[in-house]
């Protein structure tokens, strides 16, 4: 059974082609990935152009990097036999010269040489961005009725794919330092009452800067979290699934080590990154780092899905990161992501600061601030707030129900995701104007009729 | 329940990690997708690098467009707001500027005019490869043990792709002229009568120069399939998926309607193409012409798998087909792969026609030349045949029974397919020879020991 939809959006149905011809009959798989949050949100956007996006978790567009690809090209293809295999099938996993060169770059991450790293480019997948590496391995892992456990809130696309496979997702309260690792034990206990300890697959953390909530795994609990999962995994081992989508985007704050650096001997931690938010999202190029056994399952399940991502542009990022452009890159991006959060949070300060029971988290790095509005005012696409944001004032957000697993009834709905990478700084500001008039303006609404909903 | 599986590898099983960690519990899914033939052949080519390769169904290495994607790529990347779109994330369907373009590209193929076509952009969808399409669409149309018609022998890589979602494949005979009209008929009235109409979703099909048998459908066949697939529609629509990756690589004999064109209001067939073999699989490029409302329904499938294939690519193809460099050098593979078959061909004549009982097809396109040695010599994995022709001449073809659905017991063992598209004429000559000496070496020992097999 798949969790619940993370929507309210209407339930999209096949309709009947011409000359009465029958139905064209969709799997559950289908079913099980329709309906998706992300797709309504993207619709939102196409209908709403005028409207001020701080709901994209889109990097930067100013910083895009035209002239390192187009440098990167010149050299890929220079040589006719070096360019002819560029545009040759790689292998399912991913071509060589990325993979050695991921080991470089993850050593760097980690601050270790990358003989003192403990895998080989073997262990690396390559994946169309780290989405279809989030896709396959839930894919290989997750019968229909097993069993994820997520931070709440947590990303709620990967919510999206765990339906997808039907999966069910358990979720774990979250304070100021990430995942709570007393209710983790709580949630991992219950599940062993009811018998189902076996079916638990995966624990998922996004350890920097969670998407939503800006929040980071404290260190301690990144070590406490590879301890748990182990002593956990009685029958079947209980993997954790570190999404460090947004680990290069710190602007301050400590520099934490991975929780897959805690996982000595690499049997239990999966370690996903990506290029689309310190390089490119358009080169599609994501990786992961997993434990030697789980590679050739992996590349049976995306050979069968592609037989491998495009090599070109692999090879192109192996000749960014052999460069050495892509640091000079990363620290571009950093710089101009870290001015559009101060904005954001200066005008939170003053716009949204006067506003009672309206409160926000200050994120380290990231793209996301998470902010919260009194408990009567409900955020979801079809509360007042939203349509009045979007028609009204002109600014759109993401509900912050989408990021909660579990039943709708017991998610918080008076939060929201606020992203700061798409705008630009001054119209980062007024997006924040324009939201803290439409909170005021339900708040003024609501207070007249007595809390009760404008729309019934 | 997922079809027999095509291969006679030994099954790889997950071993157990380091420190006594419990096993790793993977999914049905990666059960349905493991064990797949072209792992194994892959590996054999890379365990036997010396060995002449008739086997990979790759084009000429040679003809790789190099100069055109580096001028493609200068262009694309000369306007600095151009060059930040190729680099942005684009629609999960793909980016509008190839779409646009592949509707032009479509009506070339199909000798109309664009407005004639009966589509909009909106109807195609841009893949990963043609293999992403082949995959997701099957993940959206199959749940486990419904039916999918194919040919006999079919593209093995898509009979793999079925049993990934755990479909059944029914095998449908065929002639010089594709699939037999009559037999699928019969199938049908077959599946019918067992009650199992309503599980049968779709008749696929690779219409031009088929993989592996390089033969053709008929014009006339072509007809009746459509006609067929919805006379048989009656609680469910029947599709017909056309595998059309060859359709460019014509070298002579007559140039064929697409099935696709039968489907007058396009609601039954979905056309399948890509760009893998007249351009450059590096870049993997696919697309699909789907029924209009299959589009949304693929679209969160594909959504939930990678938000969308590179968009880099996307753009750099339409950039291709825009500047018009796409005809010329299509015109050159098909020049360089017709030289390489006539030399197959050739060398057939002169060291397999001498030998007993061994015949072959001649294609006017494609890549692949299908051949059958005697009855009572097997061409599989673990035949005698396969091992000597690895091991003592040095060539490799793949087995013809990887190329059947249904039960392992029913299918022909005395095939092969042979490719030409990878080496040089002059390889391939040395590549015929090798094999014919592999054949007389096993016929002569095998008539020696009575028809016995050489292994035991």
């Amino acid at each position: 059974m798949p969790a619940e939809s993370a929507t309210s959006s209407p339930v999209r149905q096949p309709v009947a082609g011409q000359n009465q011809q029958p139905e064209i009959h969709l799997s559950h798989r289908w079913k099980w990935s329709s309906q998706q949050a992300i797709s309504f949100l993207m619709q939102q956007g196409v209908e709403n152009p005028d409207v001020i996006s701080l709901a994209a978790g889109l990097v930067d567009p100013a910083s895009l990097p035209v002239a390192e690809t187009r440098q990167a090209v010149q050299e890929l293809l220079a040589v006719p036999a070096r360019g002819r295999q560029a545009l040759q099938y790689g292998t399912t996993a991913g071509v060589e010269p990325l993979r050695r060169q991921l080991v470089q770059h993850l050593a760097r991450l980690e601050n270790v040489e990358p003989d003192s790293l403990g895998i080989t480019p073997q262990q690396i997948v390559v994946t169309t961005g780290s989405q279809q590496l989030l896709s396959v391995l839930s894919e290989i892992l997750f019968d229909p009725g097993d069993i994820c456990l997520v931070a709440a809130p947590t990303y709620f696309v990967y919510l999206g794919v765990l339906e997808g496979v039907g999966a069910r997702a358990v979720p774990v309260q979250t304070d100021n330092d990430g995942m709570r690792m007393d209710d983790l034990e709580r949630q991992l206990g219950l599940l062993e009452q009811a018998g189902e300890l076996d079916r638990v697959r995966m624990i998922y953390v996004v350890s920097s800067y969670e998407n939503p909530s800006g929040v980071s795994l404290s260190a301690d609990r990144r070590e406490q979290l590879v301890e748990i999962s182990r002593r956990w995994s009685r029958e079947n081992r209980i993997l954790v699934l570190e999404d460090a989508a947004y680990r290069e985007l710190r602007y301050d704050g400590p520099e934490l080590p991975s929780v897959w650096s805690f996982d000595r001997d690499r049997s239990s931690v999966i370690l996903a990154q990506t290029f689309s938010k310190s390089f490119a999202p358009g080169l599609r190029v994501g990786f992961g780092v997993l434990p030697q056994e789980l590679v050739a399952p992996f590349c049976d399940r995306k050979g069968n899905e592609d037989f491998g991502s495009a090599s070109f542009c692999q090879h192109l990022l192996a000749q960014v990161l052999a460069q050495g452009q892509y640091q000079s890159h990363v620290e571009e991006v950093r710089r101009a992501c870290r001015i559009k959060r101060d904005a954001l949070l200066q005008a939170a300060e003053q716009y949204l600061a006067p506003l009672e029971g309206v409160s926000w988290l200050q994120p380290h790095g990231g793209l996301y601030v998470w902010a919260t509005v009194p408990e009567h005012i409900s955020t979801g696409f079809d509360s007042p707030l939203f349509q009045h944001a979007v028609q009204q004032t002109g600014v759109m957000y993401v509900p912050g129900e989408l990021f909660y697993a579990g039943e709708p009834a017991g998610r918080r709905r008076c939060q929201m995701r606020l992203s700061f990478g798409v705008e630009e700084p001054d119209t980062i500001r007024e997006g924040i104007r324009r939201l803290a008039e439409s909170i005021r303006a339900i708040t003024s609404y609501q207070s007249v009729t007595s809390y009760q909903s404008v729309t019934s």
